[in-house]
């Protein structure tokens, strides 16, 4: 057994010093990396070799804290298992048993040795946390004959309570016998005892819950091995085998992990959070992860093992109070907490064992948080001096400030919410949530699929329940604390979640939940209030978030980061509006054909135009009229935005008429129908465009003459042939001229076309002859050059595509950098060889994606997308161009 | 005048030995080049400068030929003339009068001079010769006192039959005013006075005639200038302007006529073959146009200028006749177009004068020929040691080739026709035809594009009705001898055509034709044998050609030349045999999703498996059932089709389910529902091509127990990524695998990918690293990098882009170079640098397309076409090569 924590400070002092330790070379790459106190191979940067867990349990080992010594099998022979259809490798199982036998001498006992035994944990842990998604087995190394020495060591009670979760687990993971078969005679044995927890079971009724499980195995057939050593061979080939099971595999597609090799195996020496009162388990976060508010932020469970604590079963202690029940440990926890978050410099999340009085740290990492508290910890931390601006940008995740950005309930209190508040439960993950309320993670999933909003409402949930918890707007729970599966799920999504509402009452079977007389029925609309924990009836009306506070002062520093502009794709002057205010700096799309669908007036007019069929003589007639009214409309628009954007470019597209039906289907049937009439009836390409540019510069003209500078830049779209794109640019000067001469006056405007059509990039060098911008259509282009439909695609192949590893993301969110991406670099090269000063930016939907974003930070001049992810777009080209620089050595690492 | 013929064979002689003139240096560039016998700065080679009448009247009179001295006015002034909105370029009106002054000194006469009247023809002249498309005047210079002048010197008639040509021209083609207004007025007069024919009119007739005329201009309120030099100044500028008339547009986007600056004017001092009885004009061509027999082939007609004889109003003589009335002028045409064919080393099409008996040479141009002529022609000037073989192959055009491969009738004489002969006119154009007649150019176009077949029947065509002419199968013509418009038109097309049959009777106006008592009326049968000139009543069957013969000997020395190979797309062992009959050396395109729907019984077998729901589980039900069925026809296919190509490559592309909406739109809309299920129905892609390729190479296995050599190449489709492909192909070699081990047997076989979607060529490089082979699928190729659908394009704006030369041509038929070509270029690229050894080849239409073939013979192993138009892929693949060679010196250009 290791000695107390005394004596660690200066150790772990010295190891800071030291240089960080990185990815070792082949030369001295292991398959097994054993960790003790005050020494391991492993460091914390070789998470993708040695898991996320396994990687920091190094680390914590290095820096000398109280760890219970164990060994890590890397994910490199987690790859090589699969690679042999499901065997250990060559080699492997001799590592692993020199390593127990150093564990051994570091613990001071034998493992499975009866006399004084030393049991095993064996844990997943991949590079990336997948909370709950893989699989655990603990007290490995008990049989019949051990644990009779453990009862004699430390009591019957606690030897046959580690021996029955080991059956449990090791039946249920290993061997594939469901929990619940062990379950229900858990439950019996109360019964008949007459026994409400679990806590109230004695060393015989474990004794005789473990005979009962021991009925289970024979039932199925099935036994727990004798031999220790069989226990963890077995053991460790379940967990390399648990990173393939669905649950895994889902959960990884919904979060969008890709590229690792597999799982490591974390088999760890056990220490008893079980062993009496004077034990105890913890988890806890250095800092409040649904706020960021700096205060030691967790909860414990006394005489209990880890797994409770997380399941959200027993409902646990606020951290605050150990203190009451385990003094030391409770100081050497402030103590290792604050230098690992110190260490690491970022926000911890640990586990922790209090055996006996003595702290374990079992796990540490960084902290998963909401957005509001990534804002708060990356401002505190910089003024802290504990990381510097730029490390600072780079905590906030784009997600994290998506989160920031979602709507909020009208009204900050009971008194002024519209809708009554029902009860109120643990605030697990903040926002606002509204939906119907259904029981099941299925119907979540299948009313989420008919386009319903929906609240999912359960007891409790557990791993099975993330396809559900994905698709419903709000999570709502009667069970579990804010650590439990249904709480750090949420948080990780940015969905809101309130947890442990323990009034709650639920009948699965009549599909109804009781709320204090309330009767919750399916299909009911239900209000979530995640950031205090709310639930409220009916539909509570949000509102819209604003950029103020803290949020503009990281918005600042975001943007002195920043190389690339950030512009927005809006129709209207409100959605202009909107944009500027989220620091938009020009707009990259304008689509007039929207323009033409805003109002039943526009609509009727366009259906006036199309009626009458005289009009390929534009000058003439009712075509003309309604033409004309049309145009009239358009400039109204255009005068709007343009004023919206005082100073700042406006990027027009001209309605493209013949080639319409490759455009994505943005709208409705009828606006495509309509496209379609308008595209025939129009006098051709060269008379809309003609017609088009011309309320665009009338439009510019007239604002100018009221003190509003406007820029306007006309965008050509599909062009794939130089003279296509002449020829139409020719259209555009003529009807600039013309409108300039009327007025008696005239404004700067740029002409550009979109680059959307492979050909287009292809031949860029030759667009450039004549276009002042280019613009990337990649949503099109993606289309084009990948060869499928988006609509199509995504509803048939491109899931199981993605899942299968052929594409490494669907290429409609994530921009295909090897392929669309390729085309993109020839564009902007060619374009830019016959055209230096050549503006360039993308206007597709990846101009809000910040994987995307990082492709085209060193490509273009700036991306454009919706108003509401303009503030992403700005931190995703931040990050960008700090990563970048990290590279090049252009921005400080840290301050310390 | 310039002298007899006599001396200038010294001259000619000392020209052959000069080197050739090639294009001039801008320096020395000129606006206007003179011609006089003897001298001219202006030669052969500059026929995009001087238009082709133009560079070869200036050879002609380097050569020492009698030609009436003239000039030529440039195509850049042309280029210039259009630039200048119409009008002549500064400078160029004192170059026009310079060249009359040196025109006048060779001719010894003064432009309009009335005592000796010099006088002038203006004639357009194009790089491309475009018959009857651009306009004419002849007699230039005249005037009511000039006339005068002239009727002194050559009489009456003649001066006034000038006069009334000039009118009518001038009208015509400077003023506008229609030629039927014109023409009336003669009728009149020969009414009046008795008169059957034009030459039975007397000097005061013409002078009546001229008067009427004169009342003509009168009243439309125009007038023929009286300055001779504002009649040339307005003639040229009109004939400028004739280069875009809507007929003449029409002409060059029929015949793909592209990248022309303008036309040339040629100014001509005018001869007289309407002098008197001892003049004439007349065309010959040096060998028989039709038949390529090598005898002088034409026609003439006495006292009588060119127009009379191409407009075919008149019949002509045989030119054989000519020695009886001009005994020397004809043997000085022998002499001069034996020498012209030698030294253009090309079959000879003149135009020439005779004057009071003196021989002027008016024009030479390499003749339009047949496919029959341009293959007896090319063998016989090979071996009579006129061209090198490499030049004999080089003068047999694709489309000639594609001639000799129509069908032809069934039997070769009357006995042997089902239908019966009503008829036998000239044998303008070989072939045969079938169709419904017709009486107007527009309801030829009219029917045509209802998908009907016609044939065009009309007294006599005219340039307006090139449209018609091209929409008909075959043309009939009442008037008109072999070198009429009809005729000429249709040779150049290929198209069969039986032109003076002169006992027909045609009344427009009831839609109906007489012909011996049989009536024709509108929608009738007919079948035409352009080779005879035979005409058929109701639809005779036709026949398939054969190579065999000469074409066979002809073949060879294209194969001689041939650097790539020629492969066919074939879907069944009957077009297998066919192509390899042709010369196809492999196939390069097996769709086997047509092998689903060749009969029957296999669509009912496709929709048995479809009805059957359990088609998941593969191995049971009344699916798997269906699905082996199919299996089994798919097998005795691919037997057929191995022992069809026993010893070649055969190309089979494998069906791609998920993605055949993007498929080209090959059938029907059954086949297109049935594939949509099909593809649902399978168990997804990897089933589906594990049963295809088990089919394929079981059929391998099979015909190789039987001595046959398969060498089946299986292709993944529709690939854009290389993990789909890598997958794909593990599937196919897991196939290999458990045919070969349950066969006991095995054969070669290779794995390769279709490259048509622009992704996958833009990571050639990744595809290599698992494709055997490449296959450039060039129609989706295209559809998918220009951004546009075939059908839609083709439907809506594709001809209309390759008018306004925003297309140079319609992408699908002719391989776009700079986009999809770019594109195929980098893939190669790519490809072949993983993987040297990579085997290449188009599949795609453009295949079969001669103008693709040259661009892609540097890049691929081999095309492949549809099976009838192998012989024209190998032509055109050793075209390729040899103009290659002829860059790299490495053919010798000649044999002189």
């Amino acid at each position: 057994m290791p000695g107390p924590l005394a004596g660690v400070v200066g150790a772990v002092k010295s190891a800071l010093k030291g240089g960080d330790k990185t990815e070792p070379s082949a030369a001295e790459e292991r398959r097994v990396y054993v960790f003790k106190k005050g020494s391991s191979a492993g460091r914390k940067e070789m998470k993708a070799l040695l898991g996320g867990k396994g990687a920091n349990l190094c680390e914590m080992a290095h820096l000398g804290l109280n760890v219970p010594p164990g060994f890590t099998i890397t994910t490199k022979v987690c790859q090589a298992f699969y690679e042999a259809g499901g065997k250990l490798p060559a080699g492997v199982w001799e590592d692993v048993l020199a390593a127990v036998k150093e564990v051994e001498e570091a613990y001071g006992a034998k493992f499975a040795d009866p006399a004084d035994p030393l049991l095993f944990s064996v844990r997943s842990g991949a590079a990336v946390s997948m909370p709950g998604m893989m699989d655990t087995v603990l007290n490995l190394g008990l049989n019949d004959e051990v644990v009779e020495g453990l009862a004699k060591k430390r009591g019957e009670r606690f030897a046959f309570d580690c021996y029955r979760r080991l059956l449990d687990m090791f039946g249920d993971v290993v061997l594939g016998i469901e929990h619940e078969k062990f379950e229900e005679h858990i439950h019996a044995v109360k019964e008949e005892n007459g026994l409400k927890l679990d806590v109230e079971l004695t060393g015989p009724h474990l004794r005789e819950v473990v005979r009962r499980f021991k009925g289970v195995y024979e039932k199925e057939g099935k036994s727990l091995p004798h031999d220790p050593y069989e226990q963890m061979r077995l053991a460790v080939s379940a967990v390399f085998g648990s990173w393939n099971t669905t649950r895994a595999v889902k959960y990884r597609e919904i979060n969008r992990i890709r590229g690792l090799l597999g799982t490591a195996v974390n088999v760890q020496s056990m220490v008893y959070g079980n062993l009496n009162d004077n034990s105890g388990t913890g988890v806890c976060f250095t800092r409040n992860p649904a706020t960021g508010e700096k205060k030691l932020y967790g909860e414990y469970l006394q005489n209990a093992q880890g797994e409770d604590v997380v399941a959200g079963i027993r409902t646990p202690k606020d951290v605050s109070h150990m203190a009451e029940n385990f003094a030391q440990a409770y100081e050497d926890l402030v103590y290792n907490t604050t230098l690992l978050e110190k260490h690491m410099r970022d926000m911890q999340d640990c586990e922790f064992t209090v055996q006996d009085g003595v702290l374990f740290m079992l796990q540490t990492r960084n902290g998963k948080r909401t957005g509001p508290a990534a804002l708060q910890v990356a401002v505190d931390m910089e003024s802290e001096g504990m990381v510097s601006k730029s490390e600072a940008v780079l905590m906030v995740e784009p997600r994290h400030l998506d989160q920031l950005l979602h709507p909020m309930f009208e009204g900050t209190g009971k008194a002024e919410y519209k809708s009554a508040v029902l009860g109120k439960g643990l605030p697990a993950s903040p926002g606002a949530a509204v939906g119907r309320i259904v029981f099941t993670a299925d119907e979540a999933e299948k009313w989420h699929a008919e386009g319903e909003k929906v609240i999912l409402l359960r007891v409790e949930t557990s791993p099975e329940d993330v396809g559900g918890m994905h698709a419903a707007e709000g999570i709502l729970t009667a069970r579990g604390g804010m650590t439990s599966h249904a709480a750090v799920v949420a948080r990780g999504w940015g969905k809101p979640c309130v947890c442990g509402l323990d009034v709650l009452e639920v009948d699965y079977t009549a599909k109804t939940a009781t709320l204090k007389g309330s009767v919750l029925r399916e299909g009911d609309w239900l209000s979530l209030n995640g950031s205090t924990g709310e639930v409220l009836q009916g539909k509570q009306p949000v509102k819209a978030p604003e950029l103020s506070g803290k949020l503009a002062v990281f918005m600042e520093w975001v943007d002195s980061f920043r190389k690339i502009g950030v512009y927005t794709n809006a129709d209207t002057p409100a959605d202009a509006a909107i944009a500027r205010k989220n620091g938009a700096q020009g707009i990259g799309l304008v689509r007039t054909e929207h323009m033409f669908f805003a109002t039943a007036e526009r609509i009727a007019a366009v259906r006036r135009m199309i009626a009458a069929e005289e009009l390929m003589e534009e000058s003439t007639g009712a075509a003309a009229e309604a033409l004309a009214a049309l145009k009239e409309f358009q400039r109204e628009d255009f005068e709007g935005i343009f004023t919206a954007m005082d100073g700042l470019p406006v990027t027009i597209r001209l309605l493209d008429p013949p080639l319409h039906e490759f455009l994505p289907h943005e709208g409705t049937a009828e606006l495509d129908a309509l496209c379609d009439t308008l595209a025939k009836e129009m006098s051709g390409r060269s008379g809309q465009h003609m017609s088009a540019a011309k309320a665009i510069l009338e439009a510019a003209v007239n604002v100018s003459k009221k003190g509003v500078k406007p820029f306007p830049h006309i965008m050509v779209p599909l062009v794939g042939f130089e003279e296509e794109l002449s020829h139409q640019i020719k259209v555009i000067r003529k009807a600039a001229e013309d409108v300039f001469k009327a007025a008696g006056s005239s404004v700067e405007y740029k002409v550009g076309t979109m680059i959307e059509v492979p050909r287009g990039a292809l031949r860029a060098g030759d667009l450039a002859n004549h276009a002042e911008f280019f613009s990337f259509g990649t949503n099109d282009l993606t289309q084009m050059t990948c060869g499928f439909s988006r609509d199509d695609a995504e509803a048939k192949f491109l899931p199981l595509y993605v899942r299968e590893g052929i594409l490494p993301a669907d290429p409609f969110e994530e921009l295909d950098t090897s392929g669309v991406g390729e085309l993109i670099k020839i564009a902007v090269q060619r374009g830019r060889e016959t055209r230096p000063g050549l503006h360039l930016g993308i206007c597709g939907e990846h101009g809000g994606d910040p994987k995307s974003i990082e492709f085209v930070s060193t490509l273009v001049d700036y991306v454009s997308c919706s108003p509401l992810r303009v503030p992403i777009a700005r931190l995703a080209a931040a990050q960008a161009a700090i990563k970048a620089g990290m590279k090049d050595g252009g921005f400080s690492k840290s301050q310390d």
